[in-house]
């Protein structure tokens, strides 16, 4: 996609391509790079160091967030944060549009169903869970004995400490740890600026540097009715960081696949993401048509084009990196040579060697499913999503806890729950859109005999079936999914609500193709996975990170420019290019600024940095993340990566091709919330000023 | 190079390549492009609109410029003027570093010896030029019955009107025209920025965009010691061009090569552009030597330096361009559909079609030579050059006019002179690195034993030899030069200086090269360049544009921004921008502005635009046009063009692939005048007010 120097091309196939390159890695808190921090950075951070940065993180909306003050503020991004600022507002009050400051406590705006979690210890369990496995075990028998102790260890960890308690496979299964999380679940809005300067540029600044976005939402999190007070927050750097600092980012990295074998990458890259591409791309095109129809159709739809297009050029990216010959060489050199250092250990290649085989021979039978486990979904849908839950549950909820689909777990069940039963509306006439174009791009794609297909219609025409189920349904209505959950299996089960009707119809396809992929690949995946994952550490030791799996990690790297065709990019923006990219095009959408920009320019310090870059090796899932350096202080906070890193699901991508993560300044953050927010109260709670 | 979009690629081969794509085309003023102008522009100006730029536009450094009052001010590019600006500057006064403003005409600093050349008239000669041409001739006498016949029309035309007259070629010599020029030679200059903001961001942001250049010159012309009074002048656009207006530039491009046949490019791809590539990256890296010595050093090397360093990243470019098999399988096609075309027309097939294996056939013995002809040189040396042209002149000046070299021909002898005894200061230690280098890379390249390498040193060291002849030579004084010139050819072959006596030991080295190279390709290809222009004109008619030669011509199309990669690039730029950029690198070299930039920012409306692209089709020595809107009026200064531009010396580059031509806007001019410099006189001159 962009010009690669010479010099990389060389060096690409001169290195060992199975050590950890400079900067790479998304860390577990139990095993961070000290030898790299310190051998690179001389920086050796003390345990209470680790510990602090730790507790001072947390997970929010599925992305990070970080506290920034004693009283219970967080920080975190305005597009993590967006989906409960879309709840939250109305056809009279956009919240999303026009920001939000809530000048004192009282103001404070309470999210309908945000949840805020922060990891208070972990241990790993991972002799528990595999000894769990009888000698002799089938896959399937394997993977039902290992969940049921992983049931078992939550159960009992729930019970002793009243956190939430979760078992988490590392290394496709390598390491299993137990990680306790503090939930909050009281979480209010304090600031939120415009979208329009949260997401300055739109889409087609996404994934780009340089950057101009104030990404920003600070919220607050409450426990009995009163901020909650917490030992553990960030100072707020009031300077940021410097050209070619060190700095530490920790957060909530949803998922790389950078321990995948080469089948299962060919897979993706010939399948798996072609498919995916096309889910969303009909999804997408479906909401832009729905957003026609006018302003507040425009308005109820915003949020999930975006999320769509989002994923869709991040997709893109992900794509243009596997279909890149240099990269996919590289990763094929990796397991090869992986191959070669284990089989220098013949009583262990004996065991492990296979493993490759078994996942390729899986992964053949993949491409013939893959398109009906696609399309066989209601999710599209969020009332058909609801109605799919609340039928899956009531099958589920019958079996003993191990038995059942792991998000029906025991220790789960409370969350499951809450989301079923959130308050955020629901906007029929989207829901109808949505629910009938997705149907309709089904049977396009799987025929009007398949089995999905004729569960959901049996005769009739999409938008009859579409029509009457949205229409009809009363899961519109909390108090109506409440009923039925508080009602139970059998009142589910006898329900006729006709969307409910719908997801119970078509239950039994997704039921059935669910198991294939259970028993064909994924029990097969993990039994070989954790081969290849003990293959891996007997040759290289722990000195691997594991894949990410939305759980907290460190990473790490250098506020730091880099080149770019023949010129610089700068390692940090400021506010004169803010106004210049939106002069540069007549302050017209979506590069115009909010109205408060243009009205109180004169008040600001143009010089002070907005936005800037690091090296640091990070994913979708880090939005919110905390950029802190040595000092354990506030200096940014993590939103987008540029373009040049979207490929980092499938590899590390190095700093010299220009791979960046892209931050808000501390400094910028700062000079906003004073100059053109008037939110001095705010700015002071951060830095006592 | 950049990421190509799928339907370019596609649009690419179903197109029929030959026709002329929208705002192509660099047009000589006798065959405008009036019928693409009337249908996408809906422009149709009048001959007194076209005579009117033409007589605005000038010819200056081998660049271009435009007058822009009627009192002979003159606007060009700050990196044309800025020979002239070096050999007007002392280690006391750096005007490249400091600037200079004459606020009154007496302060206006005469130029050495720049020249200022204004197309008045042409006349279409192609048909006593090719008839000159006997039945039955070579090709080398083809060539001299050519060369004899345009001595006698240019010396007609001079003797007639007093005006510089040349006769050019076209189309490969499928059409010649007489050219005549006014010429000024007392030219002064007005106002020069510091070279930080004419070339800010260095060569980092050459041949980028956006860009954030000041790069502009006002000069003035006199004659008889006073300013010239010009009824032709551009009228000064304050507020300049918009987004999407049709706009089009007046100038001298220097050189494209877009009707070379597939041999003559395959060569410039494979052994020409390399060998270029090695040669000047010699030259530079020596004077980056020599600058190293000290401050003075630096400043001297500064200019020769800054044009290697240009040319390198336009060649790289250019050559980017020619290893694209996607635009090289074009130039292919277009070359399979013109003889196609041409099979069509049996009677001229036959005469027409051979040409091709013509040139093929002569291109297969080049390769061989080029290193020698690269290498065979002194010109890298200021006084190896002066003493090189005084030795060839006395073998030349002997000769009857028309057997003479083109360059001694009698009319070009005036300028030859003129440059010859030049006053611009010449810095022996410079001469001695450069030279020094030089013969040591030529030693490296062609051998000890070769030709010119024996003939310049015989048994003596390199330094040796340089060493004498720069200390002892006489040429560094122009007096020196012209007692030369003065005494005539036998004072020159007497003479022991011995800088001429190494020009004259290698001279006859050169000459049997330049001998090899006009019969065995120049004039190959001259004659079947020519027969490939007819077969074109008959296949197309006179719709395609004659390839750049440094002589006038018009091109036009839109101020428009574009894709690049997945986000927009905006059709101008804003002084907040140059803030943005300069502040992102901490002001640091090469992203500094001068200190009155930082002083006196607060005095700028920073939303004033500054730069702007547009799809013209340029290349160098475009440098300095005019960009003038409908009205006539000016409306910016082209001086750079971008990246995805630069192999449009091979072909054009639509303007869909994110091509664009770069130019300094009228306002920001305006602005930077007013408020930086105190030149509100300056700025009343251009606008009247």
């Amino acid at each position: 996609m962009r010009k690669i120097s010479v010099f990389l091309l060389l060096f690409s196939f001169l290195i060992n391509v199975s050590v950890i390159r400079a900067d790479e890695g998304m860390w577990t808190y139990d095993n961070p790079p000290l030898k790299q921090w310190k051998e690179r950075y001389n920086f050796e951070p003390s345990q209470e160091w680790l510990d602090h940065i730790r507790l001072a993180s947390v997970k929010v909306e599925g992305a990070s967030g970080s506290f920034v003050s004693p009283d219970g503020l967080i920080i975190t991004n305005h597009h993590v944060a967006s989906g409960q600022l879309a709840k939250l507002s109305t056809k009279e009050n956009d919240l999303i549009k026009n920001g939000f400051y809530a000048r004192t406590q009282a103001e404070e705006l309470k999210t309908p169903d945000m949840e805020v979690n922060m990891l208070v210890s972990y241990e790993n369990v991972t002799e528990r869970v595999q000894n769990a496995v009888k000698p002799g075990a089938t896959d399937a028998e394997a993977s039902r004995q290992r969940r049921a102790e992983i049931s078992k260890i939550e159960k009992e960890s729930t019970e002793k400490t009243g956190l939430k308690s979760d078992v988490i496979s590392f290394y496709n299964g390598g390491e299993y740890w137990l990680y306790r999380n503090k939930k909050y679940t009281d979480v209010r809005v304090v600031f939120a600026p415009e979208e329009q300067i949260a997401f300055f540029g739109g889409d087609y600044d996404n994934f780009v540097y340089p950057r101009y976005c104030l990404d920003v939402t600070f919220l607050r999190v409450y426990e009995n009715g009163k901020p909650v007070k917490v030992d553990h927050y960030l100072k707020w750097s009031e300077s940021g960081p410097k050209d070619g600092e060190f700095v530490i980012a920790s957060g909530y990295p949803g998922s790389t696949a950078r321990l995948l074998t080469v089948a299962q990458l060919a897979y993706q890259r010939d399948v798996g993401n072609p498919l995916q591409k096309q889910v969303w791309t009909s999804r997408q095109k479906a909401l832009e048509e729905y957003a026609k129809r006018g302003a507040e159709q425009d308005r109820q739809s915003n949020g999930t084009i975006r999320s769509l297009t989002n994923a869709l050029k991040r997709l893109t990216g992900q794509q243009d990196g596997l279909m890149n010959p240099r990269m996919f060489a590289k990763k094929v050199q990796e397991e090869q040579e992986l191959k070669e250092g284990l089989a220098k250990k013949p009583d262990l290649a004996k065991e492990y060697a296979p493993a490759w085989k078994q996942i390729s021979d899986a992964y053949a039978k993949l491409p013939a499913m893959s398109k009906r486990m696609s399309f066989s979904t209601l999710t599209p849908s969020r009332l058909g999503s609801i109605a799919s839950s609340l039928v899956r549950y009531s099958d589920e909820i019958t079996k003993p806890g191990a038995e059942r689909y792991p998000e029906f777990a025991d220790t789960r069940l409370e969350a499951f729950k809450a989301n079923l039963l959130s308050p955020a509306p629901i906007y029929p006439e989207m829901e109808e859109a949505a629910l009938t174009a997705w149907l309709e791009e089904g049977v396009k794609m799987l025929g009007r005999n398949d089995p999905f297909i004729t569960a959901a219609l049996g005769e009739a025409d999409v938008s009859e079936v579409v029509k009457r189920a949205v229409n009809e349904t009363k899961l519109k209505d909390p108090a109506a999914r409440k009923a039925l959950l508080d009602g139970g299996a059998e009142t589910i089960k006898n329900s006729t609500d006709p969307m409910i009707s719908l997801a119970r119809r078509v239950e039994p396809v997704i039921r059935e193709l669910r198991k294939w992929n259970e028993e064909k690949i994924q029990n097969v995946e993990s039994r070989a996975g954790e081969k290849i994952a003990k293959a891996r550490f007997a040759v290289y030791g722990r000195t691997i990170p594991p894949d990410a799996n939305s759980n907290l990690r460190l990473t790490y790297g250098n506020v730091k420019g880099y080149e770019e065709d023949t010129t610089l990019v700068p390692y940090k923006t400021t506010f004169f290019g803010l106004y210049d990219r939106a002069e540069s095009f007549n302050d017209e959408f979506p590069f115009n600024v909010p109205p408060r920009y243009r009205e109180m320019r004169d008040k600001l310090d143009l010089s002070t940095p907005f936005n800037f870059a690091y090296s640091a090796d990070t994913i979708g899932g880090m939005s919110g993340s905390p950029v802190i350096n040595r000092n354990g202080e506030f200096t940014g906070i993590n939103f987008d990566s540029n373009n040049q890193k979207l490929s980092n699901r499938y590899w590390y991508i190095e700093e010299e091709e220009g791979s960046r993560a892209v931050a808000v300044h501390s400094a910028g953050i700062l000079e906003a919330l004073r100059k053109l927010y008037g939110a001095g109260t705010l700015a002071k709670e951060l830095t006592g000023k």
